[in-house]
């Protein structure tokens, strides 16, 4: 017997609807991509959406044929992803930091029909055209202007399209929340990007809980400025999430240093945020050179790769800002864990939460997590031991686009490529990715910890710890680092990082000074180039003899 | 083209196993109906609750079966709840502040195959028994003892089912997240009770919303305490929202006197609240009469009937507690409305936010709102329109249990028997029940504004308005009141409540003082019954000659 409660699809139509019905004044405001402000709201935003909507009819595109974007955070990438999913088609966000080859892999692989840009990538995409097999439409994310036109004639523009839709459109009503709505690809290290097509249905899930207070925490009186870019994993969730609880919303477009996203937080009065450790480094640069604070910013998300614990504790002494350390992956919508506290913490000191909140955190309703053997032998949820982490519920990928394979383990567990942790209460502490962890004489060494403790250290601005080959130990730590400017790192400093905070055994046996850590495309190591550069450099190392 | 992320079902038993990964200590803690407390824990609970799903099974209950409770806000409720409808029968909730008649209605009605009550129902139900045709099985819910066993041999007891359990019983796999997972019927003033028949996913989807920072916000930091009754639209929905994020619970059981719930408040450091204005004014007057203060409480949702905007005001300037003012109705799970503030009412001064405070609030995602002119004319959403107030949404009733009519309007809107006024902001404020407003002289007078006003003289300790027949103007508001101890109430009070509030033309003609204003088993008041006695009463008053 079923209940007997209205049958409505989640679609993401819905939550642009509710913010324009609900919270229709409600601000979006965008930094240009060719500077200066613009200010708009929900209610607009829904407006041109559904305009753009009826355009993708008249351009013959059918259900479920990708649309492509390659655009910073704005107002106009906005009215995309709601235009693009809301009318049934599929929003394929693109990381504009990809290699060439690797976007065109994608594009023809996606099987795009028409990329919207932002004036940033028209020579990127001019560039990469010819090589493009599927693509009919090229519009650039701006008004008209003549000389563009001109020099490009291929070349559409963004609001001669909005110009020319219907202003009494309707979204579709045949669609299911099952179908797909968009499109993102993993940045892999290694091998060619794979796409996650997400669902109306499990984006929609995905927001709701996003929204809840132990994870993102959102809410109509809050002012969010997402930095993590809409152009990988929609920004966290936070591009469904906010409009779905009527949260004001400011959009950084291409500048994201420390300067100007403070001057953002302060002039637009932001109380949360979400971004990787690189950018709140720039920001907390910034505020220490300037002396400026962050009187209204009450709390950001922090994740894309692990935060280090003395960033965390800098935020809360320094700038009163709560830093929830996050996990997640693209498979994933991207949302698996978060860091908060539980009631019974209460009870803890100060240095216990603080201790406590540098792990990534634990699970909201929807994602179970396992620790496996490399056997698919489940282990042991104590803190202590460390295995492959698995993930699944309702916002996690269950196959990759075009994939052939079973993309799951042990049935219906998402392999997630990471070692971890999870103890009693479901905090997971990830250990390192499965092919970064060093294998020194048998016991595991994770790469992750020896690097959030370096770059504590005064005299090191970035810091990667790789796995070089050793004649005795097969595996042993080595720490690269970039020095800051006027420092000097020696011997004796590496002591005074490693000394009584890890076991004897974890200690780097040396390390080396490099120009710069490389990383992908959303900022993680590419610690397989390093290993290729400095990989077997123990192995002659006369301190090994 | 589908999504390709995991299908999983929106499944009741989704909710306990995450608690039980995720927060196995978190407590729960109880009042016992026999007197003394009760500490257990979430995974506590989805052992003892799968332990009893698998007693049903042995019982031979079948998918969708209804199985019924009367029973306080206690631990084992909770596990029958998830054991419930986890194990794919139908928790059928029962009001047991119903008329005797009306429970053996119900009872019938929903063909209910067990009962599980409380110590204090037994009298009630041992007076039900022989009417009701369907109940196989009488369940106590209490350990057994010999003496009560003795007196009904046909009683069963709690403690005995559980201990008879499977101790590796796993839930169903077969279940769909549209079957039915819940029961309760709705308690109008006249007529035979309703049914309205949830699903899992009506009820995941209200869980997830309820939990949001705009709605109940609710996280593993804090600590609930539900007065609202799980016989009654399941707490309010917080009985799945606070296990799906691990918030500590506290279950008063019988004792909803301000006494007992300030003690408990204080003694468990609950954060959060929810329940009707009524136990507010006790839990107030018991504040004001001891002294004692509120040091951990942060807010608490008020609804099941207008709050009076004195007590909005009491809690927030003497206790330093948000009220959270929220309408719902059975039909919607309940959650229609709740008022939370938003970012551009920063700017506001108190005086207007305290004033914004007082209507119902805005909708969450998830539920759409619709004003009405009797021909089903959509108004508008201004602020002033008034009008038949309908709703639409994932959590809204399609049709009532066993309904052979069709129970929506316009296609597909639920009616929901109120006349309200919605602004631009969403923010909407019931002016009546349809069936209650006063029609003066072809204008509307809204007896609820009347008696909000009267609530906060010092005089009364409870007040109502009805329409009273008038031979000139159809119908006038009439006054009825009850006089607080040693307090006497006359004319030119009337005056101190309404000069200058309302229009002079809204000012009731006179007052009744009565002895006590009748409410049904939801603390609703009984209007049908104050009019039959007193709707006649203007016609001969001499002062309307």
């Amino acid at each position: 017997m079923q209940g007997l409660m209205m049958d409505r699809q989640l679609l993401i139509s819905a939550i642009i609807d509710h913010a324009a019905s609900y919270h229709s004044d409600t601000e979006v405001v965008s930094v240009n991509t060719k500077g200066g402000q613009h200010r708009t709201n929900y209610a607009e935003i829904r407006k041109r959406a559904l305009k753009l909507a009826s355009v993708f009819n008249k351009r013959g595109m059918a259900k479920s044929d990708r649309i492509a974007t390659i655009a910073w955070n704005n107002f106009r990438h906005l009215e995309l992803y709601y235009a693009i999913s809301g009318n049934g088609q599929v929003c394929h966000t693109i990381n504009p930091r990809l290699f060439a080859d690797q976007m065109t892999y994608i594009i023809n692989h996606a099987e795009d029909r028409m990329i919207f840009f932002d004036a940033t990538f028209l020579p990127l995409v001019d560039g990469l055209r010819e090589n493009l097999k599927t693509v009919d439409a090229f519009v650039l994310m701006e008004p008209r202007d003549d000389e563009t036109a001109e020099k490009y004639p291929w070349l559409e523009f963004y609001e001669d399209l909005i110009e020319s839709g219907d202003d009494d459109y309707h979204w579709p009503e045949d669609l299911d929340e099952n179908d797909a709505s968009s499109l993102c690809y993993t940045s892999g290290t290694t091998g060619n990007p794979k796409g996650v097509l997400y669902s109306n249905r499990s984006t929609l899930i995905h927001a709701m809980m996003s929204a809840t207070p132990d994870v993102v925490n959102l809410s109509a009186r809050d002012c969010l400025l997402p930095v993590v870019p809409m152009f990988h994993v929609n920004a966290w969730g936070t591009a469904y999430a906010a409009p779905m609880v009527g949260t004001k919303m400011v959009m950084p477009g291409p500048n994201l240093d420390g300067k100007s996203i403070a001057t953002l937080f302060n002039q637009e009065k932001v109380t949360v945020s979400a971004g990787v450790p690189t950018i709140w480094a720039g920001l907390i640069d910034f505020l220490e050179q300037s002396g400026e604070k962050l009187p209204f910013l009450k709390r950001t998300v922090v994740g894309g790769s692990a935060c280090p614990p003395s960033m965390i504790e800098k935020f809360r002494t320094d700038y009163d800002v709560e830093v929830l350390h996050a996990w997640g992956m693209t498979e994933l919508s991207p949302l698996g864990t978060v860091n908060n506290l539980k009631n019974k913490h209460d009870a803890l000191d100060n240095d216990e939460q603080e201790n406590l909140r540098c792990n990534q955190g634990r699970p909201p309703f929807g994602i179970e997590l396992g620790v496996f053997d490399d056997e698919d032998n489940p282990l042991a949820e104590d803190g202590q031991a460390q295995g492959n982490l698995y993930c699944r519920g309702y916002w996690v990928l269950n196959n990759y686009f075009h994939s052939e394979g079973d993309d799951l383990r042990n049935g219906n567990w998402f392999p997630t490529g990471d070692v971890a942790t999870i103890d009693e209460d479901g905090f997971m502490t990830i250990r390192d990715r499965s092919k970064d962890i060093i294998k020194s004489g048998g016991e595991w060494i994770s790469t992750v910890e020896l690097e959030n403790l370096a770059l504590g250290h005064p005299a090191i601005a970035d810091a990667a710890v790789i796995a070089a080959k050793h004649p005795k130990w097969d595996e042993r730590p080595l720490l690269l680092l970039v020095e800051k400017p006027g420092s000097e790192f020696t011997e004796s400093n590496m002591n005074e990082i490693y000394d009584g905070k890890v076991a004897k055994w974890w200690v780097p046996d040396t390390f080396r000074v490099v120009d710069e850590i490389p990383r992908n495309a959303t900022g993680k190591v590419r610690k397989n180039l390093l290993r290729e550069t400095f990989g077997d450099s123990l192995m002659d190392d006369p301190k090994l003899a």
